[in-house]
């Protein structure tokens, strides 16, 4: 965001003279308070300043943009997510390599014969059973897939933020959105990937 | 972003009634030109409102968000380059699988006995390898790499969005970072990947 050259100098103002009410920011540029009302709405709007009642205008110390904070925090997940690719927990580690090239996607998403959620099996997961010679024509994904407690999902509700937030945190590169049936397991309803974080990222920039 | 009770009344107007010049909208609401100048800042900053010099208000037709669509467009690759894992087109690709795991990277980058950049080895590169049960400990990544012309990469002063772009419509998880070489060749400088684009996304988000 650039600043003019007003908002430059009332952020110069600030810095030296905070907290400042409005009226003694116009008095020292010699304007009145109506004249400067935009500048200052702008400066709080974009996190650069911030005000307290009665008290006046003071540096946030860093140039944070609250317009986009608070944009980014109004994304919910499901309102992301994208298809899973759900695969019963017998099928053979060879089968499942198959899907992950024809479904295009990096990770599987593992039920039971109830249909609950209860593994992963990730490229990562593949590879390395390739590589040490298991068998994969025979052997099912449940041997090698990752299995509770250390999977990661997340509810439909939730924040994108915190989705993104848990894919960096646990070095995956998609997470499975759950929600819980009546019996308390829980239930594959889509996918949420670092793709998608890359596509909002880009429609965010698009004019 | 959350608009007051007089932002929405002025977008209504604008949406029956524009182009509409600041003074008319002002007329419309009983209330003087410079009482509206911060809220018309506001909208406009934020780009749900346009305005043109003689002419007036108009609506945008979509809640874009300038300040969003400004600061993303500032960010250089350069400045979010990770350290890329280079290896040479004769090691093995049993080696190279190996190299993924220890480095906890997606993609290797190859490059010949000149260090010039001349492929990319994939997880997907190294798992339909292995599944197909070629010989990995003795046959070498360059086999297998992709390799001219379907390499993307990007250079040091394009924009994060173009490099997050061009992994969505590649699909790929990462891209190498280049410089050319005085021989015209290209050399590896860095990585960007789809975790770099989370990580932004992420911080940007934090207060």
């Amino acid at each position: 965001m650039e600043l003019n050259k007003r908002q430059q100098q009332i952020v110069e103002i600030v810095k030296s003279n905070g907290p400042i009410t409005g009226e003694r920011i116009a008095d020292r540029l010699d304007l009145t308070r109506a004249t400067l009302r935009p500048d200052l709405a702008i400066l709080t709007m974009s996190g650069i300043l911030e005000a307290r009642p009665r008290v006046g205008y003071y540096y946030s110390g860093k140039p944070k943009n609250k317009l986009i904070t608070d944009e980014l925090k109004q994304y919910i997940v499901k309102d992301y997510a994208s298809l899973p690719v759900v695969v019963k927990d017998e099928m053979s580690i060879y089968d499942a390599i198959c899907t992950i090239f024809l479904e295009n996607v990096s990770t599987l998403f593992v039920i039971n014969k109830n249909g609950d959620f209860f593994g992963v099996c990730s490229r990562k997961d593949l590879l390395r059973a390739s590589m040490i010679g298991e068998d994969i024509h025979t052997m099912p994904v449940n041997i090698i897939m990752t299995r509770m407690p250390n999977l990661h999902y997340i509810f439909e509700d939730e924040k994108v933020v915190h989705a993104a937030k848990l894919m960096i945190d646990k070095e995956v590169d998609s997470l499975p959105i759950v929600t819980t049936k009546d019996n308390g397991k829980l239930e594959v309803k889509g996918r949420i990937s670092k793709t998608t974080i890359n596509k909002i990222f880009v429609s965010l920039s698009n004019e």
